[in-house]
């Protein structure tokens, strides 16, 4: 029997129901939109529903659209700095370096460029779309507006915090291989786009925007370390302000987690130079935690490979539905009985009958889900078993088997499509 | 645009096929069968084809079945031990620690017990069936039979190798946490259950077949060690036999390998007393290989999640069109104009006709899959886009949106399940 286990731990309660409405939410379109195409870009959407606009981390404001591009059929997010004059040709070639950070804990990024189409000088990055992904900020911290003043947000079970460190660090792995750092581990800036599973948000906009900065690769990526400390500080003392309260933060994260998880928050933050970090001291103390993550993961594919399963027989039924569907009642047949009354197409129309148009004993619609899944899984198989068709007059029956059946559906559907080639 | 890495680790070239062959192994049956049923499993088919058996693994001969179970309808592998006498009811108890084990690279083991039911006393093990699984003997040394004599055996390429290190470290870990051992890292013993992934078989077994055994726990886990160090000596040196020629084989592998990888298979051939070896010091040296496996195994969840996707959408169409056919051409009503002929009923004939039925400027039928798609995804949207609708005899044009149409078919169906529900 299936357990629920921390194997469940990116299986959403309703994988189904969520997958549908990011399908939806990928779908929405903006009615009477004023937003303008740029390049390939076309039918943008706003992501960012706030009104105020900050310049605190880019030191310009940012917009999110979500947009379809017209080149490749596909979605993807789009940031614009407002107001950002290239003075450099140089700084936007940085991005060239970042398109090969192929990671799955970071939010890839294809493309910049600057635009006018705004009415404003703007800088604009193309990165993958995930449908209705939220910040950590929103996630842990509420929305200001909405919370301010009411219940503090929800401890982080420290499992979550353990899973979080684990994908920061198999994201940086990717970055500061690649000779590159994050330079922003903000908890906007890092999205949420499945149940428990994180990615990096933003990358490469600062290198673009602070370009000609001479502060050393190396010094950048070992800051990102101790922004990784901070960012942890935030959400495990559940203040997005705590390191204007180090003293309790610290406090309460030493009283509520692990001694492990307080050490390694401990290390992060400590930025004395006698304490030289890299991440592989951080592995280092994280190899259990991998393994785990790594276990859970293995769980997670294999209930996925388990509903596409499912879903791939359905598959198979609709195609055979689409077929039946074809070649049933044509009109242009109507009255041409040779066609649609006799032989293999005639049992069809009865097959189709017994299928969906069965009745019960008095007479009235039988409206069996399970029934017809039975019978067109058993003509997908095309198997032995013999039913009796019997002819709305109620004059003849039938023997037929299901392999007659799939035989003769595959004969009519083939001469409909020869006859839909046939030229004029 | 999407490209073929490192990422694709997991990604066999034919998901969907490869899940259809499954599917379909998984559904077949052995006519003119004379096995037996046994306890609440039934339909049994054999797995182990080979005529051969042989006792060397477990001291006694071994079956394989597939079988399916009447309590929960699942299927399960059965592994039977040929002319089992149990004579210590304790042997059979050491199962139920096993099946606390429930790691993504073990065969989870579910039941034990002894049975007549084949004209001997047997010893059956009730195991999860993976599907076309094969061994990592069959696979990397093909049968015997087929290939002796002819061309050796590829070379394993590295990324596997280390790739399967990883997985039988993910397994020891939580084999050894729950105080057991693997006791079994045979070539035989290892499935192969889809592209890359691997799961330790046949776990338990000797726990119950050589109860009573003096040796230390501990040991027997230092053995898993060096059992998995000889393991990695077969498949690198591509000799299933390679431990008769080990001065050869090391060599080998010394030439062919990384300087790590080699050090990793000394290090666990390695037995002597001071090298003391236990999981975390192997751990260690994993880190790096850890997070690789973990960011291809995040890969490969995403690709499974937009295959999914995919085949989510295709779901509610079916949905759909089962509807329609369910409303459509009912003979009970099929003289009653009333039903069949008048409103939304009628929309729905013609929309039908309009999906399925469209014919060229010829007047050939016009068998298009995509527009088929393309207007039952707008139906299942329920758009306000318009559609002309034209009646048979092409007196009459209606001009309907999606939408009228998508609350048109709830409102017939509805009236079927009613007319359904209505007693005698
Ligand atoms: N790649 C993306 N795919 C989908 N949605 C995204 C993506 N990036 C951002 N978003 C959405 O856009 C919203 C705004 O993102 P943003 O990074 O601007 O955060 P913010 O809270 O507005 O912070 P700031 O004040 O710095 O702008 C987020 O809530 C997120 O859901
Ligand atoms: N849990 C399982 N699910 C599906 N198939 C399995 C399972 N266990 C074993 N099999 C299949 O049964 C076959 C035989 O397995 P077995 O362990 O007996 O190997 P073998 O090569 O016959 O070795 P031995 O000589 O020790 O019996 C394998 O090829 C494998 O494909
Ligand atoms: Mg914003
Ligand atoms: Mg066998």
């Amino acid at each position: 029997a299936y357990q629920r286990t921390a194997h469940d731990f990116f299986i959403s309660d309703n994988l189904r129901e969520e997958l549908q409405r990011k399908s939806e939410a990928s779908h929405q379109l903006l009615p009477n939109s004023t937003l303008p195409q740029l390049e390939h870009f076309h039918s943008l959407v706003p992501l960012d529903t706030t009104n105020q606009k900050s310049a605190t981390i880019f030191g310009y404001p940012s917009w999110v659209y979500k947009a379809n591009s017209s080149k490749d059929g596909n979605l993807y997010a789009l940031r614009r700095l407002e107001g950002y004059r290239l003075t450099n040709e140089k700084a936007i070639r940085s991005v060239q370096a970042w398109k090969r950070v192929n990671n799955g804990n970071v939010v890839t990024l294809h493309d910049a460029f600057t635009t006018r189409v705004f009415g404003d000088s703007s800088l604009v990055f193309v990165t993958d779309y995930h449908p209705l992904s939220k910040t950590l900020a929103e996630h842990h911290f509420g929305s200001p507006q909405r919370f301010q003043g009411r219940v503090a947000a929800a401890h982080v079970p420290e499992q979550i915090l353990w899973s979080y460190i684990v994908q920061i660090a198999n994201a940086l792995k990717a970055i500061h291989g690649t000779g590159l750092a994050a330079r922003l581990l903000d908890p906007s800036k890092i999205l949420l786009t499945s149940k428990n599973r994180i990615r990096l948000n933003a990358c490469g906009v600062l290198d673009v925007v602070q370009f000609g900065s001479q502060v050393p690769i190396q010094d950048l990526q070992r800051e990102d370390l101790a922004q990784l400390g901070r960012l942890l500080l935030c959400l495990a003392s559940n203040n997005p302000a705590a390191l204007h309260t180090m003293p309790k933060a610290l406090e309460y994260i030493s009283r509520s987690y692990s001694p492990t998880l307080k050490d390694c928050v401990f290390w992060l933050l400590d930025t004395s130079p006698n304490q030289p970090k890299d991440l592989d001291r951080l592995f280092n103390g994280l190899t259990s935690k991998f393994v785990a993550a790594y276990d859970n993961s293995l769980h997670f594919s294999d209930h996925l490979t388990s509903e596409l399963n499912r879903e791939l027989e359905n598959a198979r039924i609709l195609r055979l539905m689409m077929k039946l569907n074809f070649i049933n009642e044509r009109p242009e047949f109507e009255h041409d009985r040779q066609w649609s009354e006799t032989g293999d197409r005639y049992y069809l129309k009865l097959f189709r009958d017994y299928v969906f148009h069965q009745v019960d004993a008095q007479g009235n619609p039988a409206v069996d889900l399970a029934h017809v899944l039975a019978c067109l899984n058993k003509l997908d198989a095309g198997i032995d078993e013999k039913i009796s068709l019997i002819s709305r007059d109620e004059q003849n029956c039938f023997i037929v088997s299901y392999k007659e059946l799939k035989r003769g559906v595959e004969a009519a559907f083939q001469d409909l499509l020869k006859a839909g080639r046939r030229g004029p």
